[in-house]
């Protein structure tokens, strides 16, 4: 790989797609849409950051592979792959509320070695290569780490939503939701942020594309967290996803999970 | 009342409120409280918001009443009396999330006024007199204005949470939440922020506060929205309160909430 500090360069990914998407979010409160009806905001900010990704990325690592939600797969077999999810949260986004993020992870051999989540209307980031994690933002910038649990019993637990589950799904994510100390709803990438930043406990969802969990995979490793697959497996493909922020409490409900 | 610039006097209430919660906000981002067992972040950052308010309050309005969360009601027969809440959306706070805000109402024999709902981490506000409504925040400053919304079939419907709700209300919940284009949980009163922004149509809940609406009424009528009771009536004592843009949706919900 080039000698580049990566970790400027991925900031640099994040500085240039929060500008591109501002101007999308929160589109009422500008005129900028005014008569037009087919526009939607979400939808544009999401493939012109996800460009604006892409074309940086081609200038500075064209060898290097890319994977977006938006306009699909480049160079796959690359040694390094990008895997970019401009929006994540987009019925947040559409809402008003700053709970979505701009993904962005760089793979090696298919592992996810650096991740970045970026929430450009707040002016926050959350990092981590798998070794550690950090947060910069409203409140400066400090090191992220989970907190500990002790069991399910004591555990803030979170889901996108419990209805984006099939019913069997469903079914066995009831098994650990009667079991946690509290349930709640909605947060998307977000998620993972906080538990990397030690304020929840457990995230369960299902049918997470890659894009959607390779860059919350090195921040909440390098923040002491666990994250895998239902079965305990290598979380970086994606679909049925639990990240637990203490080895008892990923224990505890992979064993739910899986009875 | 005292020639005084009441925005002013607000802005100053959010900005002390502001400065006093924040150090409680993601403690687990701080040192602060390693090795407190009994340290509870959100209950000492609502206590300690609440007396700087109350303190201020008193300096420039020794005659002016005070309902709030935490320390209770004083001088409540009084013309002006000041309904205060320092964190609505304790469960937003705990978990990091940062849709949390202070809600800080002045109510005239009863009324609301003027209100405000303050978010410090992100560093914006939304406040309103009945009259208009505006922003401030990280896109700079606006004025605040609902959208447009033909029916329930358009609608997008925001509640807390329908476990907040008992059997009966949420039955009754459900029949609008079936008629609607989507529903999404979460929120407190960011909910009625970006109904005042135009990002969302309709939120619905029970068993309100006044101090969990009453800082909100004056911005939702200030931005042009209608907000009462699930029967029709003003909305400032609380109970079963719906929200919304648009008189058609509003209407159209209120048949379905009485039928």
């Amino acid at each position: 790989m080039t000698v580049i500090d990566i970790s400027a360069f991925i900031g640099r990914l994040a500085t240039c797609s929060g500008e591109t998407i501002l101007p999308f979010f929160r589109t009422s409160l500008t005129i900028d849409n005014k008569g037009r009806s087919d526009f939607d905001p979400v939808t544009e900010a999401d493939r012109a950051a996800e460009a604006v990704m892409r074309r940086l990325i081609k200038e500075s690592f064209p060898q290097h592979g890319v994977v977006g939600e938006e306009f699909g797969n480049e160079n796959t077999d690359a040694e390094y792959v990008w895997v970019l999810d401009p929006i994540d949260g987009t019925k947040s986004f559409i809402a008003g509320f700053p709970i979505w993020g701009t993904l962005i992870a760089l793979t090696h051999r298919g592992v996810p070695v650096y991740g970045m989540m970026n929430q450009p209307y707040i002016g926050e980031r959350f990092a981590g290569d798998n070794k550690a994690a950090s947060y910069r933002g409203p409140s400066g910038e400090r090191k992220l780490g989970v907190r500990r649990c002790a069991g399910l019993q004591d555990a803030v637990l979170f889901t996108t939503s419990p209805r984006l589950m099939n019913d069997a799904d469903r079914a066995t994510f009831g098994r650990v939701e009667s079991q946690v100390r509290l349930t709640r709803y909605g947060g998307d990438c977000y998620c993972y942020a906080m538990l990397a930043a030690g304020q929840i406990d457990l995230v369960i969802e299902t049918e997470l594309k890659p894009y959607d969990v390779s860059a919350l995979i090195p921040i909440i490793i390098g923040a002491g967290g666990i994250i895998t697959t239902w079965e305990g497996g290598p979380a970086y493909q994606g679909g049925r996803i639990i990240a637990a922020s203490d080895p008892r409490v990923h224990e505890a409900a992979l064993k739910l999970l899986n009875s």
